[in-house]
């Protein structure tokens, strides 16, 4: 009874953190979705106050925009995904944080966005952008595969295409590996003529500016480059590998999510790609679902 | 007349700098070698500042080993190799640079390794350490290959070698990928049992700290692990294109410098191999060599 009352009465907050950007969404169980709002990059890995900055921001904006009076945060029950999480320290880093919600619930950006491609449902999802990942959640139990990072893991993804692409152009233009068409398009990209040229504009650049050329391989695989259509492929062998090892858990349903999810689907496993469904909600709502389920177990162990 | 005068009684200092050292040594035509420092990292591409204070460090203890007096070092002719220079704003900043030399000459850290190697003369160099790159000098005119630097070159290094090795680590232990001994090797040695504990461990690390892993990789090949074998063989193919490469050029010698020159000279093509000759001279005199022939080719303009 308790528990029912609680949770028709309350207003929700979902952030969804990202390397670029975050997004809240705030909710009632009886009005539905009030207001959204978009902060900055929330990725506490990457910068912890800036993320704390980045949620309140958005958090700010989602109350405007819903209608609300800047106090009322204090009513929001908050869900939310952020990258690192899995490190117990990061957790706790930032469960010590005085934020200003009524109560805040912490998990997983991988583990939010699969709750939300999946109503709050079980399932599994593959998340293929500027990095990449596979996430499995089946009654209660989960598991997560690949997003080691740039430039060690995260294959099939944007940066890891872009890093792939600048390897071979650079083995080409030395004379020391095969041609590509690929050459002709970095050199006209980074307005330069020298294999040096290229590699001192990308030194030390983030996987984001290896992301920017995911694209151009995309493209030259369509066309019929030999180098790029190897890039994708085994980008695309390595994400149905991925999928299966998520299927074998036996997952209701499967998204992709992300920037490639879409160009990469022709190019996977056609018994895997039929499997694939569209996610049903954004990530930012899967935080809500999770703030939702976190409250609603809070009653059970209660009662 | 007056260029060989001034030639026999100058003072040199040779100076090459590197990612974790500077090395200096003191050398007068008359006497040979009287003296040598070590100061820290000048590397002018990972910190300008601190190249200066690393050469600054390196020539005092340079002179005082020398039993030079501190005011002694207006006397000095410098030649100094340094990593970067190859761009004109990079030459340009450092030849700004308020030195207290008598004058100084800079080039290369590849052009002054390849000058010691072959004792002044014109040959050819590949340098396989932290990173690999190729370098040849025929009758002024010079070459040079890979260098691209960590991630995207530097192929046979011992930075790609460990990037590659927790690659495939990190593909096993998720099993996405073949198994490989290194796997338990890596474990062990970032004292976890998880993917992410070494993903998290080696997530923005510099590409020394890939290096360090290196050989492990060479120890697992020769054990006859089919990962790392493959690692090692297709890094040393590298080296090989890279050397043929080099030896089209038609240099009278070539040689190989750098930690990784040593355990990788056994996995080269073996016609490649029989053509590699030892360094004749470190780096740093050939530094002293390029201030030596640069103020030879400044009096032959005088006369």
């Amino acid at each position: 009874m308790m528990a029912k009352q609680v949770e028709h009465d309350q207003l929700y907050i979902g952030i969804d953190g990202g390397g670029t950007k975050c997004r809240a969404t705030i909710y009632s169980a009886i009005h539905g979705v009030l207001g959204t709002g978009l902060g900055g990059p929330a990725n506490p890995l990457h910068g912890f106050e800036r993320t704390l900055e980045s949620i309140m921001v958005s958090t700010q904006l989602a109350l405007q925009d819903a209608g609300l009076r800047v106090e009322q945060v204090h009513e929001l029950n908050a869900g939310l995904g952020l990258a690192g999480v899995n490190l117990p320290s990061l957790y706790d880093k930032i469960m010590r944080w005085d934020h200003p919600f009524k109560q805040m619930f912490l998990t997983t950006d991988l583990h939010t966005a699969c709750i939300g491609a999946h109503e709050g449902e079980d399932g599994a999802v593959i998340i293929t952008g500027t990095g990449s990942c596979g996430f499995v959640l089946v009654e209660g139990k989960s598991a997560n595969y690949g997003g080691h990072g740039f430039a060690q893991g995260d294959i099939g993804s944007g940066s890891w295409m872009g890093l792939e692409a600048v390897k071979a152009v650079l083995l080409d233009l030395d004379e020391l590996g095969p041609n590509t068409a690929l050459s002709a398009v970095l050199l006209k990209h980074f307005n330069t003529n020298t294999a040096m040229g290229i590699a001192e504009q990308m030194a030390g650049q983030p996987s984001s500016s290896y992301a920017k050329l995911a694209r151009y391989v995309l493209d030259a695989a369509k066309a019929g480059d030999v180098i790029a259509l190897e890039i994708v492929k085994t980008g695309a062998d390595y994400i149905s590998r991925l999928a299966r090892k998520l299927l074998q858990q036996n997952p209701p349903r499967l998204s992709m999510i992300g920037g490639l999810s879409e160009p990469l689907s022709e190019w996977l496993d056609p018994q895997v790609a039929k499997q694939v469904e569209l996610p049903k909600q954004p990530p930012e709502m899967g935080a809500i679902y999770f703030a939702m389920q976190s409250i609603r177990r809070q009653s059970e162990h209660l009662v």
